[in-house]
């Protein structure tokens, strides 16, 4: 890990910065995938899935055969693993359901907004060797609190055609209906557009490689909403003398291991701690699996000492983190001001994956700074919320006039006689 | 306006269509002028000032003194009016502010979401014939009730270099302290890098020309957040027998006369009707000033007859309108079934005009359909919900081992390892 001692303000841009990763234009190749599956439907889905997954499939539909397997292919104790994270993602994301606003905003005029679930919603799960059924909890499980009609999901077939049954499993315990065999730019396609047997959704959620981040940029043009802007996985831990170095390093390392191009920092208030946490990072390294990953991953991250518990917070707030573990002594000063930042993990019994898993959060987080002005996906991503307004006749008699001031202002001449209308119909009548 | 009659279910995707617009590829354009502003900062923007606005400028900021200067220009009607408005809009947006939720998930396993303002938002407000103050009062009120510590706007000034004392007033009174003459892409340009003099923020707000939006379209993907996308202005009414024909004529043309872009579709229930609305159009498109304008739109228009209530709003959810005025007696069953609609304005009296100016609703809404994904600009727009997880020894030792069973399915060996070395710490300790 870089070591970065005491920095001053002036260099703490070049600190909070992501590593740059190298955009290759995948437009064209989404443009040609998208145009084949607009003219060619469940054909063009079929063809490409033989092309990049070398699955040859008469259907992408998963069956309900192939669900009820599935479930005799998973361990009870794996099981039980998904039943217990699904109950409690379920607990915290109910209790986010938002009520109804109602205010009477002058006598004779009552605004209200609702919030309603969004229709249609698609989930990309994407395949590989890590299969994140996870993510199928994250995201199905608060598209049916939020009362969506239609939840599709799709994810990549192995070469003989296979879903992971784990995928399948989380999909039927979260009670997702529909699951096509279908991946990368072919699958977001398909929810953009619909085919014969693949529905077209109102908005797309989930990860995935550079392809389906493309993809999923295009399906946002053509007037399909996507959950967030996607970005390499990223971690920041504030620790005190009060934190246990093993865990720490434990938690760096978690996310080290999601990728080359991960990001981990950690913040520490004395020098004294740097030694530490650099000799428990040889030693849980070494018996890494993934280590290559992670190794290549923890060159680029770094060790920040900052002295000020002020200045830390500000650090914070200015890097942005997805993940932020705080783990010191003063946590009420720090918690106080957190101010950007995806998901806040306190206090030494709280790894970053316990909410990666199981505490009952969302594991889908803005990385690369968009904590500044993105939420990470909760109940409200699946629901939008539309206001009402109902105006009596002495209601409009109480505002009219100054609409009628404002739309002549803004020379808009119909907008004020809307109301004029209205108030001379009631001058008519005598009320 | 086109009359459709009775049609068949089969003919909806084609009447909800919205009129296709000519897409520019602006992008070229858009990327010059960004390009220059990251560059040479306030001198290109001055420069661009020049050239686009005809305005020579030395400096883009407004002055104390033109702010109040301002104030004498504007009648004392407009100021109360535009008090009015701010104060309901203030009221209602004040009423949306969410609450802290907090849940134990599981024994020792406590998560909350707590909701903060986006610490820096740009306005942008256009300049151009129709000076749109109330803009500046639905996007500056709800930023300072969310708690934004920055609120910048940013208007074109005109020729002579002056701002109109509307909008000026309008910033003055919600709060605004940072106000910019500076229009169009370069505008935009500034708010997303940040010049010497105009901060770079982190979310932007407001309408625009096609310039505009294809500069919030290149600031998104720069990494600035930005309100929703944007199109031409919808309306669509529902009304039966009971609604006023004058009444529904005036909400119509309101709508129509933003620009001959804008579409307006009259949903009845019987043909007999179609004669009294289309006299009535006469009437009233005969002595409208913006005429011109509202005669285009109208031609696109449409009067759409459906014999049935539940055809009526399953036809309206598929259309997803921007503004939806419901004007019918068996309201509650219409008002039950509103699944996809920006906002919604009930009865005779509530003309659409209400919600734009000073019901206290806001007025920035998605067109174009996506009020089937999108919300319109309320409080949360100007806030991000960060979640928080405090997890006792108790508490991993409950969800522990469920984490690790998941990470280990999912082939994740760091993530199951920081659950596992605080389980062996604890066991250790013999707790």
């Amino acid at each position: 890990m870089i070591v970065s001692l005491y920095p001053k303000k002036s260099e703490w841009a070049a600190l909070t910065q992501r590593p740059v990763l190298e955009q290759q234009n995948l437009q064209s190749t989404v443009d040609g995938v998208f145009d084949a599956i607009k003219t060619n439907g469940d054909q063009a889905v079929l063809s490409f899935t033989e092309r990049f997954d070398k699955a040859q499939l008469s259907s992408s539909v998963v069956s309900d055969q192939e669900i009820k397997a599935a479930q005799q292919r998973i361990s009870d104790e794996l099981k039980a693993a998904i039943q217990l994270a699904a109950q409690n993602i379920e607990t915290f994301h109910a209790a986010q359901k938002p009520g109804r606003v109602e205010v009477e905003t002058a006598p004779g005029v009552v605004c209200w907004q609702e919030a309603k679930g969004i229709q249609k919603v698609g989930i990309y799960i994407p395949g590989g060797t890590a299969p994140l059924f996870s993510t199928v909890l994250m995201l199905a499980i608060p598209a049916t609190i939020a009362g969506c009609d239609e939840i599709v999901l799709c994810t990549p077939p192995g070469s003989d055609g296979s879903v992971n049954p784990a995928i399948l499993f989380a999909a039927q315990y979260a009670g997702v209906k529909q699951v096509y065999k279908v991946g990368g730019i072919q699958a977001i396609g398909a929810m953009t557009f619909g085919t014969e047997s693949i529905p077209k959704v109102d908005k797309i959620f989930g990860p995935g490689n550079q392809y389906v981040t493309a993809a999923k940029q295009r399906a946002a043009q053509l007037g399909v909403a996507i959950d967030m802007p996607a970005g390499p996985s990223e971690l920041l831990v504030m620790a005190d003398e009060t934190a246990v170095p093993a865990f720490v390093v434990s938690d760096l390392l978690s996310q080290a291991e999601h990728g080359i191009d991960s990001q981990v920092i950690c913040v520490i208030k004395s020098e004294s701690q740097v030694r530490a946490i650099q000799s428990e990072l040889e030693a849980q390294l070494a018996v890494l699996p993934r280590k290559e990953i992670a190794q290549k991953a923890i060159a680029n991250s770094k060790i920040i000492c900052i002295a000020e518990d002020q200045d830390c917070v500000d650090f914070i707030n200015e890097y942005a983190p997805e993940h932020y573990i705080l783990c010191v002594q003063n946590e009420d000063f720090y918690l106080d001001q957190v101010r950007n930042a995806g998901s806040v993990f306190i206090g030494n019994y709280t790894p970053e994956s316990a909410g990666d898993y199981a505490s009952g959060t969302n594991h889908t987080l803005p990385t690369n700074g968009y904590a500044k002005s993105y939420s990470g996906v909760n109940l409200d991503s699946f629901m939008k919320k539309i206001t009402f307004q109902r105006i009596t006749a002495t209601g409009i008699q109480n505002i009219g006039p100054a609409i009628e001031h404002m739309a002549a202002a803004e020379l808009l001449d119909a907008h004020k006689n809307a109301v004029t209308v209205r108030l001379d119909y009631l001058k008519t009548r005598g009320e």
